[in-house]
């Protein structure tokens, strides 16, 4: 039995996926940014790790194939299925603390940050056990200085990346709440468990 | 008074840092690299993070004028010196692990991360606290396609990088004990601190 949901603009949710479940993360109206947290669902302190990541996959573009490691050097997800190409796994998910130091004429929000702190909260997850988000559809080219730029996603509608499960977890997934990381709309997110 | 160490070959150490004060490391014989980690003193639930400082630095060189951002979005060092210009935030601290994944006909060593972990444990760190460290002087260039190298450092014998504390920190550093990100040899590391 499949279950699909849809994040509404600005917010997220967590939700537990067992080993062997598939996760497929879809763009429905395109250009938006989904967030994507997990943690070890009986040892919240293992968690995806983006520096053990880079390191054991050697690239900084993640697609199908590659796997998100844990701070404990295990695999907790592997991805089967990508028809985008450009995530990132570098920056921090948008809070209230970017809001401000970005978009300082703007209204504050609390962010993918908030977001994912308040699904993840029932699960036992703290603020500060959040680590750097693997960021679906988020467009962040790196020029040959090593400067960083955040670019509209490359995703159009219906455009999805699918994960498996390797570890049981708890997922934190969000439809990104920052201006600069989906064109400066708010689009909902799409997402299907596949038992 | 100021203080100097030396960091033997595939070791480390930790130390608190006040704020106001210089910390500078230094690669006597060249081409070595030191893993620095640093949490809040008085709530080591606060940490650098590679992500937050990404993000709010805008560039994946990190040099002379940057900052390292903590996981709360507060700067905890500004780098304030830096004679080789090239160091690395992506990449986690070798380990057991990453030994057997990169080495496998090579002996196991505990790596920076068994060296931080020891080092950092009478302060109250435990292993799983441990997030990615700022590699002074590992050099990752990035390919146009995505891909990570690690390649020898470009640190000459003397050269230096020097932090200022913007915080009370607990310090975590290292002399690299990976083949790779040093060219194959282990040497040791300096470090001083001015007061």
């Amino acid at each position: 039995m499949n279950e699909s949901h849809r994040i509404l603009p600005r917010s997220g949710t967590a939700f537990p996926l067992r080993e062997g479940e598939r996760l497929v993360v879809s763009d429905p109206e395109g250009c938006q940014v989904a967030d994507l947290l997990a943690f070890g669902r009986f040892d919240l302190r293992e968690v995806i790790s983006n520096g053990r990541t880079l390191d054991y996959e050697e690239t900084i573009r993640l697609t199908t194939g590659n796997r998100l490691w844990s701070n404990r050097s295990r695999v907790l997800l592997t991805i089967e299925e990508d028809t985008v190409g450009a995530h990132d796994f570098l920056l921090t998910p948008c809070s209230e603390d970017t809001f401000r130091h970005f978009y300082p004429d703007k209204p504050v929000h609390r962010g993918c940050f908030g977001n994912l702190a308040e699904a993840l909260s029932p699960w036992g997850v703290t603020p500060d056990m959040i680590p750097v988000a693997f960021n679906c559809f988020m467009n962040v080219p790196i020029a040959a200085d090593g400067t960083i730029r955040v670019e509209p996603p490359l995703s159009k509608p219906g455009d999805r990346i699918a994960f498996r499960a390797e570890e049981d977890l708890i997922v934190g997934l969000t439809a990104c709440s920052a201006y600069a990381s989906n064109g400066g709309t708010f689009k909902p997110i799409d997402y299907r468990i596949e038992r």
